[in-house]
């Protein structure tokens, strides 16, 4: 058997959820929201499973979920975007393989800005690349430029760039995406884009995809989300959006990934999408708030936290709080004598490990949210 | 970009269904039935999604559906299976993906044999391996020993095995069985069972799993398809099935993949499972008379159809249909032409390719295949 996998360990979420489940305790690991999703678009679901096709749909995805994907980032973005520039995927982690699996070679060097989410080290390994870890550094988690440039060499062939960033909750600004749009440009890289939190906004910022900056729509490959948009984690549709030629590529990778997603959650996307925004500004101003009361909650009993404008987290400088174990060993003690499942940064690097930061998930109902930092209260 | 997806064909089943839609023709080309699904198993899924979670399953599978599929190997089979034998995937084409990544280090060669289902190749090369096509030979496309051991080198480390066979619809014997388990065995090959076709049997024969035979538990990956036991080849809901120490290698692979499947979708086949067998012997009856229906027809009208025990497809031999034509020209006419998708078999191979047979999908209801079989005797 491959190496890699003998010597990988479970996901750090799966990880979380299976102690939390194990010890009965709130989970405030893995990210998914317990409210929030739109009814209507469970409906259409449950309409299109009865009334619909249960057979393959293309690979590529329902032509009206990419017509409506085109839509929507055409108009929030102001691309110019067609279904040809979209390659539906089973949710934004096979986006992630199938854009990785086609753009890595093997001896290729990629870089990643950690902490950094779990998948993308372990794709291009498996890919045969070599992943180049930039550290961002706490509190403030900034892309700085010169340290992004010194980790390019000859072999360096592509960058994952993930914004709003998971674990930090940063939405990176202009100053550090013309750092990495010129670097990308200069060195002729391709840029994975993981923009899956881009709706999840908690400050009234904007969020710039990094495909619009100047020479990047063609070297771009963006993942995107329907569970983040609608709130529906489980239901793992997502998809690549790129030039139409990389979209291509992509979806070759995938018609061997997966080949093709259930239409009848893709008929519900689809559905969802085309009734436009009308769900955006609720859904932020909810996790906003449940934000706040999380981060209010855990001052006052006297965590340290770091700002978060977007994602469905905020992270808890432990050190700063005075709390002496290093993550890991928080996060067992909170899982399994306070009641709270939590996320050790660590995870997130393999070379500059944050080990006295945790992650914590507030896109929960006031009374998890509250169980949750009562539980914490007790693990200090 | 990746030179295997810039040189990579879009599937031929997507490429003749495409084709199939465009010009209005009877879909015999990719393998899904126009009937036949359970209507209870439906309203099950449609149930969960409105009052099930729709948030992240557990990234190896719903506890319930783990059991119900080691629970139904086991019976069928007489294994002793247990829940974590089973990791539970987004279709059989990512149980395939896992497996394949999880088994195939660089420089490994593979054995394939031919004519091969068309995404074993490209995922044993893009996990770094070679694939060694090993062609069985119409109209009986029987292994033989000395080929297989002669395909064998100091660098073999796997072989797919895939029985029942697609695209020819043979169920291996038990001869043939005991050529792959001896040689497996022998050179400590690990075996990837694509054995997503074992239920459809449609000649009262009985189906051997390749892990009952003698050393092969410790060294199978079993790849199956609620998909093809239920008719719903649109959910792509599928497992891996191996020992817990190559199930859990699988498993790491697949949290890179997809990381987890449509809980709503896996909660109804789990439903299913777990109903028992009602649905097993009207669905071989019915896709038996289904086989003899498209066959007769066939026959009627001048094509030379080889047998078919197993799978959705039948051969037709054009060569010996008296038609000149290739694989690929003959397919080109039938869909623009005459009206009605088939499958060419030259892409089940890269060096020994079947160039003068067409695969037809025959688990359809009468008046599809008649349509269809009418349209094929205006296409000659
Ligand atoms: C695929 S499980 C992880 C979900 C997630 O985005 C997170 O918790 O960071
Ligand atoms: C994943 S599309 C191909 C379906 C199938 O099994 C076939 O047509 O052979």
């Amino acid at each position: 058997m491959h190496p890699l996998y003998e010597q990988m360990e479970t996901s750090v979420f799966e990880r979380m959820s299976l102690a939390a489940a194990k010890h009965g305790a709130v989970n405030l690991g893995q990210g998914f929201p317990d409210f929030g999703w739109p009814d209507e678009i469970l409906k259409a679901a449950a309409n299109a499973v009865v009334v619909g096709s249960n057979q393959y749909a293309p690979s590529r995805g329902l032509p009206a979920l990419r017509a409506a994907v085109a839509e929507h980032y055409g108009r929030h973005h102001g691309l110019d975007l067609a279904a040809d520039h979209v390659c539906v995927t089973s949710g934004a982690t096979e986006a992630l393989a199938a854009a990785i699996l086609a753009t890595v070679e093997p001896g290729d060097e990629v870089i990643l800005l950690t902490p950094a989410y779990d998948a993308y080290a372990p794709l291009i390994r498996r890919a045969g690349g070599i992943a180049r870890e930039v550290a961002l550094q706490p509190p403030d988690w900034r892309i700085e430029r010169a340290a992004l440039e010194a980790a390019v060499t000859q072999k360096t062939r592509a960058l994952v760039f993930n914004n709003p960033h998971n674990p930090t909750g940063r939405l990176f600004d202009a100053e550090e995406l013309s750092a990495i749009a010129e670097i990308a440009v200069a060195h002729d890289l391709v840029v994975i884009a993981d923009e899956v939190w881009e709706h999840v906004l908690l400050d009234g910022k904007s969020f710039v995809p990094i495909a619009s900056l100047p020479g990047m729509e063609q070297r771009t490959l963006k993942c995107g989300s329907a569970g983040k948009i609608f709130s529906l984690t489980g239901w793992k549709i997502g998809w690549v959006v790129s030039s139409p030629e990389m979209a291509s590529l992509a979806a070759r990778a995938h018609q061997f990934l997966t080949f093709a997603s259930a239409p009848n959650l893709q008929a519900a996307v689809a559905f969802g999408m085309a009734e436009g925004d009308a769900w955006l500004q609720p859904m932020r101003d909810r996790f906003a708030s449940a934000r706040n009361r999380m981060m209010e909650g855990l001052e006052a009993v006297g965590y340290a936290v770091l700002p978060s404008a977007s994602t469905y987290f905020l992270c808890v400088d432990l050190a700063a709080s005075g709390i002496e174990l290093d993550d890991e060993a928080f996060a067992k003690l909170a899982v399994e004598q306070a009641g709270v499942a939590a996320v050790p940064l660590s995870p997130f690097a393999d070379q500059d490990k944050p080990r006295h930061m945790i992650r914590l998930c507030f896109a929960k109902r006031d009374d998890t949210i509250d169980a949750g930092v009562a539980a914490l209260a007790k693990a200090r």
